[in-house]
């Protein structure tokens, strides 16, 4: 029924990952900071000229960060009204929430700017941003990360970079950076515990995959995408602003008094998977219920009219103009 | 130098990951519950006969575990005295404690049992254990999971079943294993997150490994490895009581007098590779120290002699005879 789908990973094909293989196969070396774990973290240090740490999972990765942010604002806590507390949007994907309500942070949800729909916090939408603890989980095309910054990508299927599940975080500090690679293993230093650590240690099978998605990185197509979506989106639609570049997806905002549900239907009917991205905002999620600081009239607006549109390295700028005519037609009839 | 190694894992050559990776490629399908992780469910739901939830490392696998046992024993606690408290062997690896202590979790360890040398939370040294929430980690050979039981097993590359990094939840608990399963994907449900979760979902590229290191096994050579230390173990060592069976590894006890370390040495200058395992203890770890039950007699004494042999599938008969016949003259040598 649907035929242009949102969302479509273009991952590594498995004879990309062959000499990658062939590697672990010769050297035995399966995890725990082998080779290719090695050469992954080597080749983003190079990205990012900062120290990284891999990782099993952004959400692995921020609940690292956070545990840092709390461990450095208190001691310990006495109830709930002591915890320090951390300010992300209530407009993003639940992971960056739950990772500081994990650690003992006590979440304060925060409107988004009304241009960028964005939040120091979080790159939401793969923009980049300039907090100083970053979920950067979409935002490998765009998110440098700055001295004083420490920053968390995502290498999930879903990512521009992918490993299946993985991620690594990126600072400019070196024992910060020591101290989040002792606790991806066990908080191991000569063979004891010498701190809280966990396993969230990136398989060397996960970093082959990395690899080989790096090897096929190109800002190009992805640049296309960007000026196709550009050059076709109807003048009914509210854009976000931000500049040509890579991001993971695309929403826009549809006029106000169009019922953005209808949209969506309609959309689906016409063969078009479309989705309310961050859709209840987190404020709504039973576990954040009340969480928010003030009313949240951009979020609230952004999260009534917000649809994502398709958006991945399959589509053609002919399908680019097709569900932009087709979304145009949609509005029309229900305006 | 070193001519017999500790241990060597054996995982899937990367032949016979083809066959998965294809339909990785076929389906598009990277992660988040994809074919190859219903699969490999599946497959351990019959070996098992209970419910089965993947979980992207033993240790995460741990951590949801130990938050159940916490949300039962207690709502909100006010201080450190008053968490509830989780009995768990001093001798074991760090993760077991860890993750319990991650979770809020007071970890008291005990001392185990002079003959088996286990404790029933941890499946030690792969014997099975009879707790009710139980550390299978390195017990996929032997543990079998009873009505009332929860255990967790790895699927590190050193274990006898392997993903490079991994491992799975098993319960007989129908409802239990639906939460940790939505826990592994942020608590969501219906799309919102109505609980606490994170991410610890098993890719399909790490699925597609264990399946392949599930098609491969076969308890015979374990068997066969077994049987060759009960051959040629000398009778200067203590050995540990259990039956015939699939262990991950083979410790031993030297006699008293003997200094372990001096066992250690002059194995490796013989070329033969050994470890101290669970060395020093967890109580003796600084993120565990003081919290112990008592003087732990046999785990203090058991810790001061126990040396790990060289234990994998690569090892030969005559390779085992001749590492029992040098621990032999290293004994004597040193009595």
């Amino acid at each position: 029924m649907t035929s242009i789908k949102l969302l479509v990973p273009r991952m590594p094909h498995r004879t990309a990952l062959f000499k990658y293989l062939r590697r672990i196969d010769e050297s035995l070396w399966y995890t725990n900071f082998g080779p290719l774990e090695r050469e992954l973290r080597a080749r983003l240090e190079e990205k990012y000229g900062a120290h990284v740490v891999t990782v099993s999972s952004c959400t692995a990765g921020l609940e690292l960060m956070y545990r840092h942010v709390y461990d450095s604002a208190c001691g310990e806590p006495i109830d709930e009204s002591d915890r320090p507390s951390i300010a992300l949007p209530a407009l993003t994907f639940a992971a960056t929430a739950l990772a500081a309500h994990r650690e003992g942070l006590r979440v304060e949800l925060e409107d988004v700017d009304p241009n960028e729909w964005t939040h120091p916090a979080v790159a939401g939408f793969g923009l980049p941003a300039l907090g100083r603890w970053v979920d950067a989980a979409a935002a490998f095309g765009e998110q440098q990360v700055f001295p004083g910054q420490t920053a968390v990508f995502s290498l999930h299927a879903t990512k521009a970079v992918g490993a299946g599940e993985g991620g690594y975080i990126v600072t400019h500090d070196a024992r910060l950076a020591e101290k989040f690679r002792r606790q991806t293993n066990f908080g191991f230093d000569g063979g004891v515990s010498v701190e809280w650590g966990t396993n969230a240690k990136l398989s060397e099978y996960a970093a082959a995959i990395a690899l080989a998605s790096l090897d096929a990185w190109d800002r190009e197509p992805w640049l296309r995408l960007h000026d196709w979506y550009k050059r076709y989106l109807p003048p009914t639609v509210t854009q976000q602003q931000r500049p040509r570049g890579v991001y993971p997806i695309l929403a826009v905002l549809v006029p106000k008094g169009v019922l953005v549900e209808s949209v969506v239907a309609k959309m689906a009917a016409a063969g078009i998977e479309t989705r309310r991205w961050y859709c209840p905002i987190l404020s709504l999620h039973p576990l954040f219920f009340g969480r928010k600081s003030g009313d949240l009239p951009v979020t609230n607006d952004i999260s009534q009219r917000l649809i994502g549109l398709p958006y991945h390295l399959f589509l053609t700028e002919e399908s680019v103009a097709c569900v932009c005519g087709i979304l145009n037609e949609v509005i029309r009839s229900l305006s």
